[in-house]
């Protein structure tokens, strides 16, 4: 049965705190979102009923960890359609999975002279991977330009992208400016040129439905924390011909086959990636997110983010002195707004707004290369999902306004 | 007000737990331990009141979650008195810390020629990472042997660490034989000829006082999930020097200072080796974990082990083809005792314990060499913690004795 979003606040209890005198308004779903009763029971039945060690216990709590965790495994796989749980190692979030890529196929791949493509708008934790990467290489780091509203150029995409590129990794759903970029014509580009297309997924797969084999992408890594989840765990998908291939990234308990004095093998996909004790709770919870997803299922979840952005982006373009970046029109956007208010530094517009218990973050974002091209230091941002509602836009839009006369003899 | 052991079985509801109609006795704490509701409420507690992603924002909720996510890391400090919060980091778990410090230090430090010395008891993760650096390297991995007893044999360790000595790793508490360590020695061994001493603590932080600037390491790895907190934390420890010489291992969010397109500087210690959103409810119920133990006491903890083992470990010889691995004197024990019967298989014993209630683990407990060592291909293992009682000593001793006469004609 689908879950009516109209009837699902009352699963987060944190909607109900009051901050600074004012009911909570939670815009900052970008950074991380909150979590229904659902995920922390998952967590809390998980402790007081199964917790045990997995994989390598014979008694009935090892059996029935491993079961829950290995089951969470496969909850993932079908949530991103791969082709099997072989393909689907968890980590401690995007971040670590982009790091494996760059660790493990990188350090495999790269040589002096090679190119890596990557674009002005990725995330610190979709860059400077690969910046470190192609400086430890001798490879060229390119930057696929921005259009004037802030999506992606194709066509300097088809430049950038050439015979000497040997890996293309960018963001699904931009965290700044909103914007979904064309990651399956860009995996077509890349393999086109015998290059891998990598897919930072940590915007994207909690706010639109992500099939990894219809992109045909051959790593997608993001986080749970930002998708229903705990923090501490995520998701890196690769094609199992490229696990076969890479390099564990850590070695310990749990990842080997036979372990000599002097070298060891490995053992088998996904556990050749997971040295040590996995986060089990972590992985366990962040399956109740996925079951949780399903139950709204991604096409209202992608809807209602269409129809508050059309709400409230009019509104947010309509006050005198406010600057918002990436597309001016709501059908080229997610949930995320970045804007700036004439004369006041981001940070007392996001400070003003937390007075009005409106939460949004405010700084460079982790993309400090996108703020210098947009040429700005920093901006605040709005991120909404699908527990907020048009109350809440409107008290982002009144707090915005409430900050503006506040502060409207100038930054004190 | 310290706690009182006979008063605490109520804060661990999964001791209430059936298995195969008997009351669970969980005997497998070396492998996990279990949680109290303190630690579990925590993880509650964070994600319905203060859940927000850290160091960023400005708005009340991530000023509140960055609070608590610093506090944790305090505690910890003081846990394991290290001089400042610079020196702890939280990573994934032991694993991860113990091949962190072989990626960065080890990779910056170690060359052809040089020499690392371990002992044939430590576990596959302080193990494998030493072996493959040295693989990598062209360095030679040593190991330093044991005495009869299955303790650590000082006087080969003196033969082993000599002036081309870059590393010492050892484990202040086995995993399989339960001896203590004297790393406080090893560390001024190490020291002597110019090398650092990395501590695997997964299993002594959690069973008895850890002082690092008392033994003196340079490096102290352990997991949460040993010591009563969730999977998925872990901490490593290391003297500020080094972590201002080493390289960050993974890139991205909160570990930056500025990202250029084709340069980027680091953040300060002990962020810097912290990129991307951190397991922030996990650290908080990591200190939620050492309050737990504080308001119990490492003295009491170790009081305890003494006693059980004191307890139990003369039970277990007196029974005719029980042979226990390790010192046979209660007094040289951690709560970790591990055992084979003769003519049976480790798995079958285990699946009998099993069948009785209780738990406990077989297998190679993730230390290959060490069961070459042994001459056996694997054993059982009984691990106590604080909570386990005299009553569920008597338990695994009257079953194992059903076990054996279950099987008394031979392994089905």
């Amino acid at each position: 049965m689908v879950k009516d979003l109209n009837n699902i606040r009352e699963d987060f209890p944190i909607l109900n705190e009051i901050v600074n005198d004012e009911p909570l308004v939670y815009l900052d779903n970008a950074a991380t979102t909150q979590k229904p009763r659902q995920v922390v029971q998952a967590l809390e039945n998980y402790y007081y009923h199964d917790n045990a060690n997995v994989h390598r216990g014979v008694h009935t709590l090892a059996e029935r960890a491993t079961e829950h965790f290995e089951a969470a495994r496969e909850k993932v796989r079908a949530f991103i359609n791969a082709a099997s749980t072989k393909e689907v190692l968890f980590t401690r979030g995007a971040t670590t999975g982009l790091n494996w890529i760059a660790a493990s196929y990188g350090e495999k791949v790269i040589q002096a002279g090679d190119e890596i493509v990557i674009s002005y708008m990725e995330h610190h934790s979709n860059l400077v991977p690969w910046q470190q990467l192609a400086l430890r290489k001798g490879a060229t780091l390119k930057y696929i330009k921005l259009t004037d509203q802030g999506t992606l150029d194709m066509a300097d995409a088809k430049q950038q992208i050439t015979s000497k590129t040997k890996i293309v990794a960018i963001a699904q759903a931009a965290n700044v400016m909103g914007v979904i970029n064309p990651v399956k014509e860009l995996a077509k580009l890349a393999h086109a040129q015998g290059a891998i297309m990598v897919v930072d997924g940590a915007q994207s797969v909690p706010n639109i439905k992500v099939d990894v084999q219809d992109l045909d992408c051959d790593f997608l890594a993001f986080s749970g924390h930002k998708m229903l989840g705990p923090t501490g765990i995520g998701v890196l998908y690769a094609k199992e011909a490229l696990l076969l291939e890479m390099p564990p990234i850590e070695f310990g308990g749990e990842m080997i086959d036979f372990v000599n004095l002097f070298d060891s093998s490995w053992t088998d996909l996904p556990w050749k990636f997971e040295a040590g004790t996995p986060d089990i709770s972590g992985a366990i919870a962040l399956g109740a997110a996925v079951d949780y997803l399903n139950e709204i299922g991604m096409d209202q979840i992608q809807a209602h983010s269409h129809e508050i952005v059309s709400y409230v982006l009019p509104k947010l373009q309509a006050i005198d002195g406010l600057t918002i970046y990436g597309p001016q029109d709501p059908a080229e956007h997610t949930g995320v707004i970045a804007f700036n208010l004439d004369g006041l530094h981001p940070h007392d517009l996001a400070t003003g707004l937390d007075m009005e218990g409106v939460a949004v973050r405010a700084g460079h974002h982790c993309a400090q290369p996108l703020m210098k091209y947009l040429g700005i230091p920093a901006a605040a941002r709005a991120s909404f999902y699908f527990y907020n509602t048009k109350a809440d836009a409107d008290r982002l839009v009144n707090a915005v306004l409430a900050t503006k006369e506040f502060f409207k003899d100038g930054t004190i």
